[in-house]
């Protein structure tokens, strides 16, 4: 019995549907170009095996845990800590049984389609996983951690992944990704500026962070020349790990272009307590395009991941903390929020900066016409709520007309679930060959455009976008 | 001649077909849970047979006059009263043959559907309504009404009906529930609390609504305490009548959580003349979360169904006042609105929500992230203009994939007009079945798990979303 | 070889794909109205033959250069011309070659469509445009252009058009048009009042148009009275060369309806210098309801265009002037903006106004709704970037179920490039037909039906709209 269906997420029709399995079968082989995530690299520089099946498949992911919230399942029984420090669940067969008692609950999800592929295709899992099948899965995967086959390394190198990008904070020493370049393997692994801790004067602690992200590149960072001068020292501590890029995940795409003055009052402002509002998301504004103007200067690729409303309830982060499914997106303006930033900086023919979104009505009428004009502007793969069939499907059919395909950069997994890489990035080759063959069927691409397009969209366009 | 195709709303690939046929087959025949509409609880307290086709089809459906009055033809031609008491059109004949001459208007959408139903399968209708056959249908339908076979009640039971919900405001008797009750006839109608008339300061006569609304219950409605403990009195009464939900149809999905001086202050201030726009919003954002507070106590589910922007042209309700087809959608917000209720009670077990939307951009970008973490959140069917096949399969592509089937309610029909219920369960049916099936062949779903689906979404989560 | 396929863009399954094209072929051979474009008068006129391919598929095409900017491509090197007067490239082998180089980056666009279109069945085109063929089809169509068979006349002619509508502001002279209607040719051309240039107050020079649109009609437009007389006016010149509707190309589809002393006293402040963003939105606003009164007088069907946010970048703007692609969408909202003007004359059984968009949103939450119980209102087809196989599906998606087929307004191409004519009105049929053919499979609409529309859409329903 197999878990998957050979022909899934392809077209129904027989032709389409041969066209479509066609160009899969011609990428379905190739690298894995991950430039964009959130895996651990402590796991790559220890090697140690993953603890058990909870840790790896329920705990780190928050598409599983959230779902089983909204159906009643409380965190503390997944072996989700409390910040109160309060007994939960620490038998991973528990959690692991509690998770399949609810596993009906992702039918028609992409949570679905990943966990049955890791089970399948990683683990050689034949049966479903249900409340009766819980146990003897449980001890399988258990089983198959314990083999060196199973360690981190091992699985990457299986994946067949040519590059996996983390992401780290300006404060974090990037000690794991030390051990990684120099330890014998020759896995690619590269980090990813995300300065959000020093940059979002929401953040918690900010002003010590701004401190202490000055002291560790001896720069007096609560000035502002110092504070930038910072940014830089750092960018260049992160492309010696072999960050080609920065990520920023603001509330919104809001930017700005503060003369120097004001620039410096608002820096001196916001270091302040009680900082508003205001004051708040304007410098974030002026910051992107503070970013944009040093990728000028070297090189680093900029991602915006604009509109979630970030620990959407109270008490889930007093009592959780951050990341615990209660990010919600909102509605995100691009075209008036990114004027300041393009007016500045957006026609520099080395500028590159990769847009996301978590608002799909902005595809075609926004990001779409911007793509399609800007020169420094690439169109991000449907991103967290999205990265799924049908809204895959839903960001072809609504940015390909504008913006083509070469305004876009290919598919990023963007998981903190390892063995989700491979399945997801299997879900966006399927789903982009379902519509080049879509594409040729109706008479709008041939057959040799599209095995052509497929190559690209899978590799070819990652990596140019992101520079590897 | 049949004026359905037996296949209709089915994929039109030969297996996602036969799967989609099959599960529908699976429930065609399963009673109808009609959690929330508005039919009248008069028709089956009387059982009076319904006067005559106009008034059966064409005067209480919105749908079909306001498509009719968009290319031209005049209200009182089809028999809507004037404010003014002017003369309209009186005999049923007329606006019959009115409605058929441009029925060709309704090609393509679920109006044409519901009707073609309605005369087939309520009436046994075989020929295409137009203009030349306007009067021998006439006649035929006319013939039914005169049978007992089609008084409201032999008809609710025909069509299967297990439970139907009607909508009272907060001044009714609810004689007519009570009639029914004490009826030797089995039919189960329940009422729903809808108590926006004494909620929004913006409704006509909203400060003696609540002298009234206070002096049912014996309490003094005009006092924040008393109108509070009106509220729990009501509730109590509709309750008896079998309530077991409330509906509130705000213009936004705000929500406000006050202090208690706040919250007294302001309600005097909607009781004075000329209240703000900014306090009749507030006012009826606290009492969302004052009546989400009161169902902490009695179990009611609440239902919101914001958006609607009402009487949408001033002179269409100077002339024939509300519900004339001039409320028309806005752009909604749901993550920021509902978030000070959510903070105050989103994570009690036995709060239940039923949300409603009007706009279909809130789907895969807010509904259903809010849906898929917060455990007192559930999706309603598409409503109003978005219950059609199109709308209903949007709704499924774009809140399936985060919200997961379960934490959606099932269908309902919110309809005014008695013989479209079945046909718009039949619809939603026939919809579900296609979407599934069309998993089952894109490789997502096994069959198994849409036949266990098909009864969920037709049938059982429904009963469980109402707490019937 | 060709280079289109025969059943393009038609369904693929092959009862639905049989439908479409039997509908299709119905109406393949049906004239052209072209009611909506900015093709040029002066071609008619002047009847001069078109200089060579360059100028007939790239500089005019903001689609075409758009596309080739964003991936690096320098628009003086495609020959488009700078307002500082540097030299650009003349060559328009040069060009030609340039844009056959990049043509893959229109993979999967409606450019491709309409250009492979204009090459295959106006010139007669076998090989696909690449790099390798670029010089023989640039000599191919460069020997067609020198004879008469394509001078613009005879395009015309052989492109089928009953009917093309160009626009013009309020300070053209209409010798054009004049010329046409005096000439032997039969081909009709009519004008279209387009009075932006003094209707904006942020529109360049717009108190000098003022001032010079009042003179050419002997009325001092500098006095509210005078202004209006002087549309009034223009308006009847406009008539005169045939025009039977006037358009309107605002940043919003705000409306207003301001007492007469506050009508003169905006107007005054926005012949002042520094008008207010406020102001200058107004004064828009207010005028788009006095061209609704104007057209009760005269019979001009409105257009409204609203959405474009224009010249995005400064610096474009500053070295190439506007129409550069630079013009992006935005938000739009409809149901509050028209209120204004809906609640003075929206009941008026002799206003036509045809209603368009960019914000795709707005199609089934507001635009449906208003035209589907608003006589007055029609639908235009889909604007700009979403005149695109995808695009219209989703508007008669979106649009059909609410607002019927009766209250949209047919097709209409708005273009620039004459060859794209046919290329878009063919577009336009095959996804009308394949649209109308799903509907049909899916069991909603009779063949007889299907077969009756299709003429409705293609023909009858843009003379009807534009009272042609």
């Amino acid at each position: 019995m197999n878990l998957l269906d050979e022909d899934r997420l392809f077209p129904v029709e027989t032709r389409t549907k041969d066209i479509a399995r066609e160009l899969y079968l011609s990428v379905k082989s190739l690298p894995i170009i991950s430039p964009h995530g959130h895996t651990q690299p402590i796991w790559f520089a220890k090697n140690e095996p993953f603890a058990n099946p909870a840790e790896l498949f329920v705990t780190p992911d928050h598409y599983v845990f959230r779902m089983l919230f909204s159906q009643g399942v409380r965190l503390e029984d997944l072996g989700i800590q409390r910040l109160d420090g309060a007994d939960v669940e620490t038998d991973p067969r528990k959690i692991w049984q509690l998770f399949a008692d609810h596993y009906y609950l992702f039918r028609g999800t992409p949570s679905q389609l990943w966990i049955d592929y890791s089970l399948q295709e990683v683990f050689g899992v034949t049966e479903p996983l249900s409340t009766a099948t819980a146990p003897a899965i449980y001890d399988h995967i258990d089983a198959c951690l314990k083999q060196d086959a199973f360690r981190p390394r091992a699985l990457f190198d299986r994946f067949n992944i040519e590059l996996l990008a983390t992401t780290e904070g300006p404060l974090d020493s990037l000690e794991h990704h030390d051990t990684i370049m120099e330890s014998d393997w020759n896995g690619r692994i590269v980090t990813t500026y995300r300065p959000d801790a020093v940059v979002d004067p929401d953040a918690v602690g900010f002003k010590a962070n701004v401190e202490k992200f000055g002291a560790l590149v001896n720069e007096d960072a609560t000035q502002w020349e110092g504070y930038l001068d910072a940014h830089r020292k750092h960018r260049v501590a992160f492309k010696k790990r072999g960050a080609t890029a920065s990520d920023h995940g603001h509330p919104t795409a809001q930017t700005a272009n503060l003369s120097e003055a004001d620039k410096r009052a608002l820096f001196a402002r916001v270091l302040q307590a009680n900082v508003s509002a205001e004051d708040a998301e304007l410098f974030r504004a002026q910051m992107l395009t503070e970013m944009a103007r040093m990728s000028l200067d070297d090189g680093l690729v900029m991602q915006i991941h604009p509109g979630a409303r970030r620990n959407h309830n109270r008490a889930m982060f007093d009592q959780y903390g951050p990341d615990k499914g209660f990010d919600v997106p909102g509605r995100t303006d691009y075209v008036q929020a990114l004027r300041p930033l393009l007016d500045a900086h957006g026609l520099e023919p080395n500028l590159q900066i990769i847009l996301f979104t978590l608002d799909e009505t902005s595809y075609a009428r926004e990001l779409a016409p911007l793509a399609g004009v800007y020169p420094c502007l690439k169109l991000g793969p449907p991103w967290w709520f999205h990265d799924s069939p049908e809204g895959m499907m839903r960001f072809r059919q609504m940015a390909t007309e504008t913006a083509g395909f070469y305004n876009t950069a290919g598919f990023n997994d963007d998981t903190r679930a390892f063995c989700s890489i491979p399945a997801r990035h299997d879900v966006a080759r399927r789903v982009d060959s379902a519509f080049l063959a879509g594409l040729v069927t109706a008479g709008r691409l041939r057959e040799s455009e599209a095995a052509d397009l497929i190559h690209d969209l899978t590799y070819r366009l990652a990596k140019k976008a992101y520079r590897l």
